[in-house]
């Protein structure tokens, strides 16, 4: 079995972790949250879904609060936040009806990259601890989609995995291409990216064109 | 000690999953979720209660990540979902006061029977890991209530298990019947039908005679 | 290493979930729920952060489920609660305008006490198991605030974490404070107790004078 090397791990969640953590950032912006409910937040999203992961495997305690290296990636986020500030009010004063909107949009992309890295460490650390590939699947997913829904249990929001949209599957997808590159023994750092830049594709374009899947929208309000 | 046999414990498992996946199902439905949304909060409600289970007792992955058996089992769920969907429609059609009451109803049946077997999976998987008796009582009680708790906030409402009515209790009474018979060694599988339909029968008691437990509800309004 | 003494992290513990415990209990009743329900919520308040931390370092089963002594004091809170609910009405009775805003007050307050203890044991107890510096920092963290957030998020409200106070950073700085003890080889009862008194006199003062950190509310309100 080809074992992904643990910098592409580490690379992958790092990336992961900034993208994420900035999109918690700015919902909590959003939510009107103080700058440390901010960071909270931009923790909680940032590296929810490898601490759950990271749970779930029994690789504890979580590298998400061991590892120095994804505590500072946290705190990069943090202070692009920040930094994005000024320029969310500009850019709002500007353009008066841009509003609330614009966060949204912007979370949504970040959230894509986060996912797409997110659900191919995930699988590919499941996969390097031995696990079985059902559990690596569940598990990419899980790492996938985990950060954003607890930012969005947070907020009071229902979690973006569950809205109008092909959300988790993408996640999914990516986790099997994983399994499957592992099961034909090429997984490696090329494969790993190939699978992310898949995940990521599929979302986005779900995104630009609001892709969505059916809903059973007249039978839900009715019974 | 008497330990479950194993395929006791799988088929448990499985009833407790197919009925709380519906669940969580029919609830996505009513929250007017995508086919997506309604299959991932089908996903999590059949299986939460078991991976939080594993996750107490250090059995990681959860059998509910790496298990196929299961995964099937909230797939076949998800399907009697679909097909519920026109009949749901057409009893609406019929009777339109019905509405979402009907779900509600329907909901509050399955998860009376989830309720009854994971009690009783989750507290003599306890028992066969060894775990103190307390905390086979809690982690069957935990496995009851957390499928159902982690639907209920994932779509913002206030867990059943926190609601006016007996949920908690006999879940707790069903995990202690399981203690119990372990101590006096006759833990098998008809003990753990016998405490699963007990319990069952008490929350089933619970729904129809609206059974409910004092309420300092004057006070609450209050303070 | 220093290591802190079984029953000086057990009596922390004892006073956290006892404090935190009343605090479910109070949200409880302000939420409306039913007796069972509130003990479900004390139980959860009491005991959440307790277990999170115990799943992080692997520590399973989570001694708040297996601990007859935890669940005891979640009781004899229980009791205190029940006996409160007389006063409360009175004192209402009494003073019309208090109102919610009295449990929330008090919920505040002990919550201070929770927060405070819990910092500590969980970085100690962290520190105790050999976890890595940071992870002991977040872990004492995560179990000071983790059953209060789990008490709101139940209760659908946003968590205090993460709204206008000072919350997270003295727990914190309390688990830096153990961290560094240890380091210097100076972990006892009486650093544990100091830290703890930090924490609690830093977040009482942020409460007493309604210390906010600032906001980038007019940002928040625009993009």
């Amino acid at each position: 079995m080809t074992v992904p090397p643990e910098h592409a791990l580490l690379a992958l969640d790092v990336v992961g972790i900034f993208v994420f953590a900035i999109s918690g950032g700015l919902v909590g912006i959003r939510a009107r949250l103080d700058l440390f409910g901010i960071a909270v937040l931009a923790w909680v999203t940032g590296l929810g879904g490898g601490i759950i992961r990271d749970v779930f495997l029994g690789d504890v305690p979580p590298v998400g609060i061991s590892n120095p290296w994804y505590a500072a990636t946290v705190l990069a986020a943090g202070v692009v936040v920040v930094l994005l500030l000024p320029r969310l009010r500009e850019l709002r004063r500007r353009n008066p009806d841009v509003r609330l909107g614009y966060i949204t949009r912007l979370v949504k992309y970040l959230d894509a990259v986060g996912l797409a890295v997110f659900a191919v460490s995930g699988a590919a650390k499941a996969v390097e601890l031995g696990a079985p590939p059902l559990a690596c699947v569940f598990v990419g997913g899980i790492t996938a989609v985990g950060g954003g829904a607890l930012r969005d249990v947070l907020v009071g929001q229902v979690p973006e995995v569950l809205r109008r949209e092909v959300y988790a599957v993408p996640a999914v997808l990516g986790a099997v291409l994983v399994v499957v590159a592992d099961a034909f023994d090429v997984l490696g750092l090329p494969v790993l990216v190939l699978a992310a830049v898949s995940v990521f594709v599929v979302r986005v374009a779900a995104i630009t064109l609001d892709l969505n899947v059916p809903t059973p929208r007249q039978t839900g309000a009715n019974p």
